[in-house]
């Protein structure tokens, strides 16, 4: 998928909402568990309820690898599910992943050419050539970590290399790789007050923003600084919508809570 | 596996070897690729060939989803085959995971539980939450990254923070980290002299050490400064071994290559 149909895509449905797929047995509807593929009997659920509110799908590869061969078979299943019912989508491997060279090429063609998705998650820790060889894959886009949710996303991300904040150098040195123009960044919603400097070194990739809901980030906060002249933004939700109900109505509530979301972002498309 | 036994199977074996499985079917034997499970079979040859001379196996965890679910089942099976044929053999899952909290426990399970491995490899630039999941596994071992073998490995690892590189503030910081007595670290054999300096800071931690071999880095030069008193280093060589010859005899030659190096090894236990 090209940046421009991701574009025309949110103005479409007046959204830049992404679900994450964080599948877990223990938390889905007990009436899915006894069926043959339960993880993508939900998803499959999920996304039909949703797919007119959400711009992107991010299956947690994480979730998947913890069932072993099943778990893969229904993270191929979701993915060709996606890519053959809703085109449109964009669709993100949160998974991670960065190796030296030739081990991230095997990654990329793993998940960029078996299971063809659009995007997946990188680490930047290993540096040019680990990411690189996920950048030489024509029309899709390389998400990489760079300042994070989490409580440890203070541990090393923010310290100072000079004046600067180590993410504020690995969003610079990124911008130097070849085919920089595929990358994106995950910054996430619980630091709002970093979009501002963030905008300045990246004023045009787009920014993939989890934390908003369960993890406590406003969308207000980070649609503030974060939004650029072609959205920029893909903002996350993943238990508040999927785990909205694990009852008979989940679905129903599903669409409930993106629509709610939805409501919000259309005032800023 | 506990931190005694390694030792003990080192000084038994008079090796430090690890060897690298990173199974490319463009580079196996002609021979094996039209078996039912040319992966697994090849594996199975390597690790019978060298078990005597190794005391680790790591497959690259890239090079098993690059095959898909066929891959997953190779990589089953060759953790099965050395779990049961081998007991004593240390099992490194190189998978450099690594994201925020209830996203690693499910890597932990994935590997420590289904596939169960002694360890995993995972990067830290997520910091304390995304590791600390792996750590609370008992008797079992998380490799994080420090400095690795790579040309990006000098990309930010070794940007100053004040008077002190990056890499050593994450050995530092994740020494606080609970469990980090189960911490090993990859430091590449390509930057020997670095290995003084880190053994200041984790004098009594196990280095996993690539880069001998096809990267260019040197045994002696690595074992001058990373040697401690439980030997603490293991260090990998994967093509050099595995890939010795791509003819009928690919198990003979891998066989010599790994004798070659744990004669050069047992100098030093």
């Amino acid at each position: 998928m090209t940046k421009e149909q991701l574009v025309e895509q949110i103005k479409k449905k007046q959204s830049f909402l992404c679900v994450g797929l964080d599948v877990d047995l223990d938390k889905i509807p007990q009436h899915l568990v006894a069926l043959d593929d339960p993880i993508f009997e939900f998803n499959k659920q999920i996304i039909d309820a949703t797919h007119h509110l959400a711009v992107a799908y991010k299956p947690n590869i994480a979730f998947y690898e913890a069932y072993g061969i099943k778990g893969w078979q229904a993270l191929q299943k979701t993915i060709t599910y996606l890519n053959t019912t809703y085109p449109e989508i964009f669709t993100i491997a949160d998974a991670k992943r960065g190796d030296i060279g030739n081990t991230s090429t095997r990654y990329a063609k793993a998940f960029f050419e078996d299971l063809n998705f659009d995007s997946i998650t990188v680490a930047p820790y290993m540096g040019i050539d680990s990411v690189e060889p996920f950048l030489a894959f024509e029309d899709k886009f390389t998400i990489m970590l760079a300042l994070t949710s989490n409580i440890g996303g203070l541990d090393f991300q923010t310290l100072k290399i000079g004046n600067e904040e180590l993410y504020k150098k690995v969003l610079r040195q990124s911008l130097t790789w070849k085919n920089s123009n595929q990358l994106m960044y995950v910054v996430g919603a619980t630091r709002p007050e970093y979009f501002k400097e963030i905008r300045a070194i990246v004023p045009n990739h787009f920014l993939l923003v989890p934390g908003v809901g369960a993890q406590g980030g406003s969308l207000s906060e980070v649609c503030k600084y974060g939004l650029n002249e072609d959205i920029g933004l893909l903002v996350n939700s993943t238990r508040g919508i999927i785990y909205a109900s694990n009852q008979l109505d989940f679905a129903e509530k599903a669409l409930e809570k993106a629509l709610e979301l939805q409501q919000e972002m259309k005032n800023y498309v």
